[in-house]
């Protein structure tokens, strides 16, 4: 009799185990910007369920500031009664390295200017859960193929057009991070080779210098100067910079040389990806960000030039999506698609 | 006692059963060319130890090819008493598709011109053995990792400098064959974008117009022309197309023509790698092929150029080494390599 208690025990907390098992069913996405950083609980399905921020740059050193993010995470778990139902925390991160967890040298962080922060082994001293860190666009990929277009896919890119161009790369299910953690920088690609615009990374030519945020205002303003006859309701902002949401608003009002500066960037672009998919022939390039707003001026003079200059092999065979995660969850949710891995 | 008997009786065939599983060491690596195809039984080591060939061309179909490739493998086997002891077939082959073990409208193939051959499930009902198939540049790639230079790398990539350029890219210790098979045709990426020299794939540009067996003639014979005052021990050469070998022994005459087109060849080379390796970020690139035997007159221009060409965040971290694999050999074990996979 005392056996059969004995088993029936070991079965009861066989049960328990397994039901706390089923129990971990969230992970938590970080996302640090340079301004700020914002936090919340994911389910398996991409629902945020809550949320908590800081303040990226109120700290002095990488110490403080991960105390500071290990607190509010502690805190949000706590809320919401959600102890030990966190599978893990995801972090996208500017220069984050998924190798090793670091944050590397990171110019716009000023406690990470010009040092490495092991930012995943002190998360995870914080909070007493596994942490996974990589930069925003290899957490935007993942966060594709767990809750976005990629569903399903396994070799498939994203680029995401902000103020620079970042990409993530998946090639057989895998992301690609390289031997340092540092790979999937289309944005450097040399695009143009004689007399290329000069890039924030010290070069001449590379594709972000053209396809960006900031790429397209530099088109704008080289436009405007080549052709002083040309009219343009670009020619109106005096006062301060012309962006990419200026020549986004001209072109809805049909101005022709906004049209024409998203049709040179959408053939840059489609030159460019020709090229990227002699690499890995994804299924699929993803447009994320800013920028990809402006589908309905980029997507067409960017898939012409990519078919009129792709191998005949590939040719197609590699479709291009906009995203479809909403802007403001995406970095969120990209982040905490680590935390499943 | 029976009961023991019946146990030691078990014992026995476990035994054998693991011994035989032991005897499982070695495997068949075969190398199709245009005209011949040449296999081998292959050792764990990386050693070939036996050795067959056919006729590619030979045959009107590929089920004829197939059954003749089949029954030679079944001979190699038989003559040399490995039946049971081959772990499986790993073949190299233009156009080869990893993902279906299919040969795809393979231009230099008689009967595989215009049709999709399924040539690896073939092999394995000829054969009763597990086949698996790549291109060439994939299967050298193997072949490094499982014997050459990049034993132990997770991230490498092989640049196969031949008539043309073929590219063999392991990230994550993973092979990239891409969604549909063809990934890695690094020779068309578009490395001069204006006026660029016409590739065989109808474009223009490439990088395996520029370097690459046949690259380096025509920049002989373009530099010949630019500069009719300059001597050149290839002005000798008239009856005949100039060779890349001809340009080699030129050079090693000192020959200061030939040194420039290796020169520039290197530099090309350089400035395509600073580009390729913002893709997977590789510990080592290597060169293999007939023209990578150049390599004292086309390392130096290629690591400077990709040094002054490269990203800061990759500078002085991807190694370009020259394969160590013995090239009669090289194609055999890169096949073979699959067949351990």
């Amino acid at each position: 009799m005392q056996s059969y208690t004995k088993k029936l025990n070991n079965f009861v907390k066989l049960l328990i185990c397994k039901m706390k098992n089923m129990d971990i069913q969230y992970v938590i996405g970080v996302d640090m910007g340079g301004t700020n950083t914002v936090m919340g609980v994911v389910d398996a399905r991409g629902t945020i369920l809550f949320r908590s921020q800081i303040d990226t740059s109120a700290y002095e050193t990488g110490k403080d500031y991960t105390k500071a993010l290990g607190a509010a995470i502690n805190e949000l778990i706590e809320q919401n009664q959600l102890k030990g139902k966190i599978k893990g925390i995801g972090m996208g991160a500017p220069d984050g390295n998924m190798n090793d967890g670091t944050i590397e040298h990171a110019a716009n962080i000023p406690w990470a200017k010009n040092v490495v922060v092991p930012i995943a082994a002190m998360l995870t001293q914080e909070t007493g859960l596994p942490c996974k860190l990589t930069n925003d666009a290899n957490a935007a990929a993942l966060g594709e193929m767990a809750y976005g277009s990629a569903k399903g896919m396994k070799d498939f890119m994203v680029i995401t057009l902000g103020t620079g161009l970042g990409s993530g790369i998946v090639a057989g299910g895998q992301l690609i991070v390289g031997h340092d953690g540092f790979a999937g920088e289309l944005g450097h690609v040399r695009v143009v080779r004689e007399n290329g615009r000069l890039c924030g990374c010290g070069r001449t030519g590379c594709l972000e210098t053209y396809a960006s945020a900031t790429g397209v205002a530099r088109t704008a303003r080289e436009l405007l100067e080549l052709y002083p006859e040309r009219k343009s309701v670009l020619r109106n902002i005096i006062h301060r910079p012309i962006s990419s949401k200026d020549i986004f608003e001209a072109a809805e009002k049909g101005d022709d040389l906004a049209l024409e500066i998203f049709d040179f960037t959408g053939k840059i672009l489609g030159e460019a990806f020709a090229d990227f998919i002699t690499f890995s022939s994804p299924q699929a390039i993803i447009l994320f960000g800013g920028l990809a707003h402006a589908e309905k001026y980029l997507l067409k003079p960017l898939q012409e030039e990519m078919d009129r200059q792709i191998l005949t092999m590939y040719k197609g065979k590699t479709k291009i999506i906009v995203s479809q995660l909403n802007d403001a969850e995406a970095a969120i949710l990209g982040a905490s698609a680590l935390a499943w891995e």
